[in-house]
């Protein structure tokens, strides 16, 4: 039977929106907003989109009027009741009231502040600019509606048939690859990825197809949205932004040097638990394990993010044994670039050792790699950054040099500091 | 917005009907009906179910209740409004009115006869009795109906999105076919896959896909419902079964030489152009064109659907040249166990000796090889065969002995009779 009131309904859309909800965001933002809301409220911040995949014309596949109107629909959302309502009464990490009244107070009135946009060449600039709580909330909104408006772009010209095989060769990918997953015992492994996704209907089938292919191997979702629909854990700690911002904020090199460490010694006041997760690599991961204080190795993990994640994972070994810890108590999250090989590796080599766990990002929600003619849908490697903060520029080394940035001049400044020399290279596909 | 309606209607449903039509069925059947129904109304016919597949379990994997309330559902359509609009008035071959008003009245007021099913060991025996013209229009919906049963028996133990990526691997598959089909010029192949399918609604989409991938390559579907609701050709001509009961009836050994000649002889005064397509391959295709009468040489083309398909199509266009005719205005149409491969070959071998066109069956609508564990979906060999008329056997032989049915005395017969020597045999999978 026709739902002739739905297809009415349809006929009136002005636009088919990409981000439904402020909570269509990564559960560590909120957890990090709500820390900023306690610390840093009043830091101006700017972010920007950063393209590090400059052969995608960004500018010429997406029209600036579409990419405007999806934008200014973000500004329109507030948080709904029944959103409202999860957040209060969900438990978190086996924790209720994870947020705090003041903050839901705070977040039940926001509007996402504006947006400056303007095209440069084939590539847009857009950027953001305000209170940092506020401005912070846009990252992964921004991201997502690039990345689906980049797709919508390339699906506009095929037939439907040809649309649904290439939806039947990205599921039966998706599905191959959690059957591998599901042979390996004990596994953990979460979706990391809501910024880089194909679009948000993908997203949520293959949250959906985890659900269902790997049961208890799979362990939730850093959507909120997602999370809450599918009556799934919410996953996610902590990110790059605080230790950038906070060490922007530093006046000199001393109070630069202690930077990373009073986020994480805020953090400790706030979380407790599987919360307290370190991610040492924002200045040189060496460097941060051998000056931290003895308390941070009594932390429940670390996440390992860039740079070689064998290397990561045995350096942090080595360093919760200089500190008296059982690294077999200890967790280790790998989120950097996964696919499924290098899970079956790295749990192979870690699984024994340490409590292992895994954020599945782009190539869980966006391996589209191959399925159309000249790869037109592959994803890439887009970020959108803390740039600046109180009108100082913010810098980020990580292990990989590939994935450093900031103005040359305080890379140069942030490398003595934090001593970090010579670093390897390694690729950055998504 | 959900459709209350529809999910309430749904929920009275006795059974989700296999069957949907008096004409889900081959168009062939039609026309032979009409000829059936001039020629030889009366003679009583009695059409078996041979499951030639022995390893397959029949009785054991379909519930006994499930199939009776299948077929008798089928025992309560008759022709609609629309339908009969659609024989009456649609062109089928270039031609407007292919079916007599005296035929459609008839057929209007059809109801199909009885059936007897009993179980006999892990296999069914399903029998049809009765007038040929109401009898044969059993057969390809009886087919129909037991193979979706055994895949819904299989696929009853699915999780939804196990299921999911079950069809978007065989969409794929099917697809790639579609692909490769559509590098060959001048290609022209049909569905012919109804008997064996999968199911109704996966033919369809098989259907609507080639629509789709090959545009004017693809020329039709057999299925005459399918035919209608997509507004393609119906495609088809006459069968086996002709012959068969024929022969049967033939009262001596000279009758019985004369009877496939009579066949094409009825046909010959009821169609011209491109129905008249010599099925030579009953009683063995070198005897058949051999003793063939001089007008049978003049037929549009033939269809080959036994034996080695490169050896039948040049013993036609040797007989061809034999008889003055030019193969190349002559159409070859290739219809047994075809698949892409198979296609290739056979169309880079002849395409340029005689006009080639393809009738693809099983390995369109039911290749769900490989795609569910120890093979359960993969289609297998089921057929539905006039056995006996007015009381006698019936045989066939044709160009594989691995197809040949009838008595053991009576094949013997025919073989003399027909002078059909040793015969290659060759594996039927499908």
């Amino acid at each position: 039977m026709l739902d002739i009131a739905t297809r009415v309904y349809n006929h009136k859309w002005k636009i088919d929106p990409i981000v439904r909800s402020l909570i269509d965001t990564d559960f560590y933002k909120l957890l990090m907003c709500q820390s900023v809301f306690r610390n840093r409220p009043d830091a101006e911040v700017r972010f920007s989109l950063i393209n590090r995949s400059t052969h995608i014309p960004l500018a010429n596949l997406i029209d600036e009027g579409e990419l405007r109107e999806q934008l200014d629909h973000i500004r329109t959302l507030s948080l709904s009741r029944g959103e409202s309502t999860w957040l209060r009464g969900n438990m978190f990490y086996g924790k209720r009231q994870m947020f705090r009244s003041d903050f839901m107070e705070w977040f039940e009135n926001l509007r996402l502040p504006p947006y400056q946009l303007e095209r440069k060449g084939d590539q847009y600039e857009l950027t953001f600019e305000g209170k940092w709580p506020e401005v912070m909330l846009w990252e992964i909104s921004a991201l997502a509606v690039l990345m689906e408006l980049r797709s919508r772009a390339v699906l506009n010209d095929m037939g439907r048939f040809e649309l649904q095989v290439l939806y039947a060769r990205a599921m039966t990918r998706v599905w191959e690859k959690i059957e591998r997953l599901r042979q390996i015992p004990d596994l953990s492994i979460a979706d990391f990825g809501t910024r880089r996704r194909h679009g948000f209907l993908w997203q949520d089938w293959c949250v959906q197809a985890m659900i269902e292919g790997l049961g208890s191997r799979f362990s939730g979702t850093s959507n909120c949205l997602i999370a809450m629909r599918r009556e799934v854990e919410a996953i996610g700690t902590n990110a790059h932004e605080l230790p950038m911002v906070y060490s922007a904020l530093a006046k000199d090199d001393a109070a630069l040097r202690q930077a990373p460490y009073d986020v994480l010694s805020d953090w400790h006041d706030e979380h407790d638990g599987n919360l307290r997760i370190i991610l040492p690599d924002t200045y040189g991961t060496s460097g941060f394990l051998q000056d931290a204080p003895d308390w941070l190795a009594g932390w429940t993990g670390i996440r390992i993010d860039s740079g070689d994640p064998a290397t990561g994972a045995e350096t942090a070994i080595r360093w919760w044994k200089e500190r008296g810890e059982d690294p077999t108590q200890k967790r280790i999250i790998f989120s950097d670039g996964l696919d499924v090989d290098k899970v079956e590796e790295l749990h192979a080599k870690f699984a024994d050792r340490a409590q292992v766990s895994f954020g599945w990002g782009t190539l869980l929600t966006n391996d589209f790699r191959g399925l159309v003619p000249n790869d037109l849908l592959s994803p890439f490697s887009l970020v959108c950054k803390a740039v600046s903060a109180n009108g100082r520029p913010t810098v980020k080394l990580s292990d990989n040099p590939e994935k450093a940035m900031g103005p040359a001049d305080e890379i140069a400044r942030y490398k003595r500091v934090f001593n970090v020399g010579d670093q390897d290279r390694f690729d950055v596909v998504v």
